[in-house]
């Protein structure tokens, strides 16, 4: 029988979830394929954690290098993490000829061009099911699936932390302090929580997706990006009001007309922020630390995938799926069988001030004669259109009185606008709060 | 550019479809291929109906053997329905090396093995995306997603047309009568709705899923299989009372222990029938004509797949699809790439007197004292335990009396002759309803 030969580089959670799986089912992995997966080296740094799982000695190693070296790994399969390391095994073994599977998100938002020309060169395969969603299979489907589709949007719930704290907070009423601090304490939150509570996972995952689902090149740093620490238990109160529940929302979508963008490309919106959503809708069932992602194609309309987003099972389920995959392509001798993404971006990022949304508006006012009034003209004359107000009455005159809208869609810059102006009023309180509200 | 010849039988709602799709998309397949793919025949009923879409009249035949003996044909997809005819027909090209897309469920689910033993034989593809839930990629998830994982269990809402009905009962109140007409008239329920409202096109469905899942060998008669128009609006206002909502549910799942069937496989169950199931539910979101499965395994927990079942653009885009799969084969050599299902059963079916579920129970008796203590005592006998019991003040004393009951988790068989046998009693005005719960 064939034997195929994996190098592992990345011995955590996910490394371990990947060398569960091969040993467990091996014997249906061989059936199905007719061919053997060997794990050749497993490269590590920390030589402790190499006990935990019942791997040879002759197969760990610290080098990285000795992947690339050994001429029997046709397959490496990258855990590391991080940009540069990782970046440099992946290029490595490329360059050498040797497919590679990777769960890096960072370094696929960041470098995936790069990764993709030298992949094309070498007429080898890039996997990564494992970067986006964990166990979701939303890149296969995104690859090979909708093939013969043409995708106008995608909204995502594809950071588990986070949903995982706004459920809690939405559930239990909680400030996001002690919410998130037990979510670190579960493990669904990292000691350092920034990159998952500032969006700035979920905007690399959305770079991932919108090339795929678009031919966007984009970088995190292109994404309107913000995250959900200043969200207040307020804020999903006054959401209940409206029927609404808050969701950290990944969004990519052509915009209209379609052609409209320089050199007559599409325009993409891509965007990552809290998002209140139709408490009956799909993604208001999407609870805890799943994840979903919801497409708008034209031929499919609109179809959700939902699953686990992290964990050593889900995400290392991908890997051995890629790996499964991966090795058909070598047993049938046809690498590139699933094209990469093209080189050249067929879209264009259309500026986040042109974005159209709903909003919810929170003016902090005195309580007295004409403030209402001033506010929904501000709004006139920028042309936004007013779809609900809510005022309750206070007990102490001399509080803040909240004052609630819910817009109907209106430009991003407008809304700013307005704002500003209403802000610079001597009956304006506080800083006017707002947060987009999606359909999905 | 190498050209790859399709030839398709069938000329109706999901071959427009095909064909729009295809001369739409000509351009980004031929690109993503590197082959061109050339609609040879097109085998129709209707001389009529051929009109309608811009093919040439060289291309047009009433007769299907066109297909098998044009040389020039290499994939051959069925879109006739019926099972008779579209045997001879995949038959006949699998039997010439011919490859085949089929969205037969039908076909699949009664003469699935033969197809697939010839197949294999001939060392050529069978796909059939489009089988079941139509633009829901279920078949390629079951086929290759989760090749390194262990399903145990799906559920799924596999018939659109009675999605329809059930949404419009729950949200209007109305009986199945008046709406099951509105699904005639509005084109989501067929003239004769008997293969969807009595579940058996479900059943087929779950029949072409558990074989993937499971390695089943199941026919639709061998699915416990109830249809929904025994349901009244009575149920869904008494569902709703228990936070339930109810739903036409396909369910295979394996039973514990592992392995405790015939010769040590493992026993599933396959079912297909009405259901409450909790309101705020994943399941319960899914709405209208739309579908979802909702995967468990051992890997990836649980995961969820949702999308149109129906209709040309989203079940076309699947055959699409599967056409594109094949032609990928067809250029690397690689045919057979993904394995089909197993030639043995890996599975018992359980008998279905053994299934255990919660169950509501609706008992509708005379205004007496000791009915309720009776009925109790008759469950506690067999071991059901009740959860919740619910019983209203009537204005008229002579009026029969509804009691429902919500139970645990029993065993089929006991509840059946509990049920008799409270039924048998003469304070038992009419014979007891009872509606499985699931948990999904």
């Amino acid at each position: 029988m064939r034997e195929v030969g994996i190098g592992i580089a990345g011995f955590g959670t996910v490394g371990g979830g990947v060398l569960s799986i091969l040993s467990r089912h091996a014997g249906d992995i061989e059936a199905r394929l007719g061919a053997h997966l060997t794990v050749k080296k497993v490269a590590f740094r920390d030589a402790g954690k190499s006990r935990a799982l019942d791997v040879p000695a002759s197969v760990l190693t610290t080098r990285v290098e000795d992947l690339l070296e050994d001429p029997g790994v046709e397959v490496v399969v990258e855990l590391m993490g991080g940009v540069d390391e990782a970046f440099a095994l992946v290029t490595g073994a490329l360059s050498r000829g040797k497919h590679v599977v990777t769960a890096n998100k960072a370094l696929l938002a960041t470098r995936g061009q790069e990764i993709f020309r030298l992949a094309r060169a070498r007429s080898v395969d890039v996997y990564y099911e494992a970067a986006v969603c964990g166990g979701v299979p939303i890149i296969r489907t995104l690859r090979e699936s909708l093939a013969s589709d043409r995708i106008n949007g995608l909204v995502g719930i594809v950071n588990g932390t986070t949903n995982f704290i706004l459920t809690a907070m939405a559930e239990r009423g909680e400030a996001i302090g002690p919410v998130l601090a037990e979510a670190q304490r579960l493990g669904y939150a990292e000691a350092d929580p920034t990159l998952d509570v500032s969006g700035g996972d979920a905007a690399q995952k959305l770079c991932v997706l919108a090339q795929l689902a678009f031919g966007a090149r984009l970088e995190p740093k292109d994404v309107l990006t913000e995250g959900i620490m200043r969200l207040s238990p307020d804020d999903f109160r006054w959401g209940r009001e409206f029927g609404y529940t808050l969701k950290l929302l990944a969004v990519a979508r052509r915009c209209e007309p379609a052609g409209s963008g320089p050199g007559g490309k599409d325009l993409v919106e891509a965007r990552v922020h809290p998002a209140f959503i139709p408490q009956g809708s799909l993604m208001a069932g999407v609870r805890g630390a799943m994840n979903a992602v919801v497409l708008q194609s034209e031929a499919l309309g609109t179809s959700m995938l939902y699953g686990q987003g992290a964990g050593a099972m889900p995400t290392g389920s991908a890997v051995v799926s890629d790996i499964i995959d991966l090795t058909r392509n070598i047993m049938a001798g046809s690498p590139g069988r699933v094209p990469l993404p093209p080189e050249q971006s067929l879209v264009e990022l259309r500026p986040h001030s042109e974005i159209r949304c709903a909003y919810y508006l929170h003016f902090s006012v005195k309580d007295e004669p004409g403030v209402l009034a001033r506010i929904a003209s501000t709004l006139a004359a920028r042309s936004i259109s007013v779809a609900a107000v809510q005022q309750r009455e206070q007990a102490d005159a001399s509080a803040p009185v909240p004052l609630v809208f819910v817009t109907h869609q209106a430009r991003e810059a407008d809304l700013k606008a307005a704002i500003a102006e209403i802000d610079r009023h001597p009956a304006t309180l506080n800083p006017t709060r707002f947060i987009r509200i999606e359909s999905v």
